[in-house]
């Protein structure tokens, strides 16, 4: 089912349809629903009818479908279930998070992020900042990596929360989580990660970091829309963002999302199964796409460093074509990619992400961001090498002329 | 799919998968998913995959099954489809609008609302309370009912909401919502509704009132679970509780449950298609189940005047008997019913809504509530007649002994 969009342009719409060749290279934007999230989430709109708060068979039912769903979510994540609570996503959580750590704290909060973060966490923190929150926003190296150093001289005894993104939306780059985090727990700041783009994607045993909550969405790895999720680590100060229930032990008040958490679980297992193998795979492709560009486009230049980067994202720059432009002319071939966050998509201002990595401005506004996933196969890639040196000279063209 | 919970009576679990007569009653909890909603959503979770905010064709089809889902539940309100803003939930929806009107009004701002809310609203507006907001909570008459008078006497010019749910989950007691919005407006006080329970329900033609915003949930009225709506006036004032995108013209960040809004606006299209005769169709079914009831046990009370109550709510007190213990009693015998609302189930709290319609403590913990929908037919309620005398008999008997 294909829908045409009354505000999509007429010339594209026939294409809505009839295109077969579609590239889908937006994973990092959402990632099309695997077929065991699908399956689970049939099942559970199909057969589980109650309310888990209802004391009621129908209610234990329920129940019992959040409860496999919270352990496979846990499972994926190396900790135990009663640490997940669900949320209706990242947004949520992250915006909870921090919020809480500023309850309360008065005005002497001192809170601790990182340019390159989600708006999610940038925002949030810049609203918490206005309301007398002390706020440290951390620049990154070159190479996109927090210094671990710089990180831990910026925690004082007054710091509530530090909270940095395990990998980067925009350009896949990995933060050193682990060494942060020791470093937080060692100065006593709890510490919270915004893995929505790690989840599915690298090894992460929580259970085993002294990290203390972090964020997740179920879309990003195959799971469905509307649901994420917080880890709370045992002992882990919080207070809901929401009032009016006991849902979620007192942690999320609200009528449970069950079909949705049923597909975010079917999808934690299915991409923690197949999670060596696939990266494995993503690099390959990825690789075999870089070289292409370079080898068509010397002087493309890839942002981010490849050796700290998840293996399915690549960001690349094309001096003198701008990426909105890139974007659309690809999305004509019917091939799907991002400038950057789909939340800010189809905005002209240049990422922040990059500018904070020193990419000067005009490279950055030229940036698109391939992101790989289970559908993208070798024929894909060739596919997308066969035309974009033409698209990008076709660009470069229109905005010379 | 039955799944046996592992935190359920060893005793009942063979009951989970071997039942055949189950009669479920317990709608206003949560009811089970209609079949129009079930295709809407397997269609978008199989077919649209893109996230809405993407400026590509993929995430122009989630935009365009986002519109047609706003549409659908728009026209079920009688309101224009940019007035509508999806939420995770009524929770959201309604912690939202009360944050919102208390945000930047220090603390003079003053919020007008009602003994019998829902704890979504109660709980958040006494959290207000005790972050300096002035807090009114009207009392309710004993049918159930806010006095219109009372209600304007209410209303300051330092009152920044008026809150006032259509009408109630646990009884069913229809507030006279136009005439409360009309006094509101001559005031000048914005006027906000839960409207869960009456979504579906009652014709609400919401544009033609002068009410502000409203909150509504899906699952209610066999939508999915993990999706709501706020209707916002044009004009109305809003802020909201989430940063980090511009999603839902900038009035609710995070990527949009796309098949979660479809899955509502098809419940709303085949509910508000079907509304005068399930109306109809429920109000039989519940006097004859309420006839059924006064004429086996005569001392059965109602709770709710008939005449302002949702047609397929019935609430009656059991003196001498606990409403827990025949909720279990007739949960062994496959029947679904609830004490009150479902979110605080398991609690042995009397409930506050029986408790400020002046129902004596004794008898509001003698309460169950039966709530029909689509699914229950004469047969349902032939079959709890034929089984409730016995079972309340049995629970007094217990109590007794």
């Amino acid at each position: 089912m294909r829908i045409p969009n009354p505000g999509y342009p007429a010339s594209k719409l026939a294409s809505l349809y009839l295109r077969m060749n579609d590239v889908y290279l937006d994973y990092n934007a959402t990632a099309p629903l695997r077929p065991e999230a699908l399956r689970a989430i049939g099942d559970v709109l199909a057969n589980v009818h109650g309310n888990p708060s209802s004391t009621h068979a129908f209610g234990a039912a329920a129940r019992a479908a959040l409860a496999r769903a919270r352990k496979q979510v846990a499972d994926a994540l190396g900790v135990a279930a009663e640490t997940i609570v669900f949320t209706s996503g990242a947004t949520e959580a992250n915006n909870t998070v921090l919020r809480q750590a500023a309850r309360g704290a008065g005005r002497g909060a001192h809170l601790v992020t990182c340019a390159t973060e989600h708006p999610s966490v940038l925002e949030e923190v810049r609203a918490l900042e206005s309301e007398g929150c002390r706020v440290t926003i951390l620049p990154v190296e070159r190479d996109g990596r927090l210094d671990a150093g710089r990180f831990e001289a910026a925690l004082t005894p007054e710091t509530r929360l530090a909270s940095v993104m395990w990998a980067n939306n925009e350009t896949g780059v990995i933060q050193p989580i682990a060494e942060l985090a020791a470093r937080a727990a060692a100065r006593g700041v709890p510490f919270h990660t915004d893995a929505v783009q790690a989840l599915g994607k690298l090894p992460l045993a929580l259970g085993a970091l002294p990290v203390d909550c972090a964020s997740f969405s179920a879309h990003k790895l195959g799971g469905p829309k509307g649901i994420g999720a917080l880890y709370l680590r045992r002992g882990a100060r919080h207070a809901p963002l929401f009032r009016g229930g006991s849902q979620e032990a007192g942690r999320r008040p609200g009528t449970e999302n069950v079909p949705g958490a049923a597909g975010f679980g079917a999808a934690c297992q299915a991409a923690c199964a197949e999670l060596a193998q696939s990266e494995a795979r993503h690099a390959r492709l990825r690789e075999r796409l870089w070289d292409g560009i370079h080898a068509a486009l010397p002087d493309a230049r890839r942002n981010g460093a490849r050796e700290h980067t998840l293996a399915h994202t690549l960001n690349v720059s094309f001096a003198g074509a701008s990426g909105e432009a890139l974007v659309e002319a690809l999305d004509l071939e019917g091939i799907a990619v991002a400038t950057g966050a789909a939340c800010h998509a189809g905005s002209t201002e240049p990422s922040h992400v990059l500018e904070a990595m020193g990419v000067p401005r005009e490279l950055g506004a030229s940036a698109i961001r391939f992101s790989l996933g289970p559908g993208v196969d070798e024929a894909a890639i060739a596919r997308v090498l066969e035309l974009l040196p033409r698209v990008v000279a076709r660009v470069r063209g229109a905005r010379a002329a």
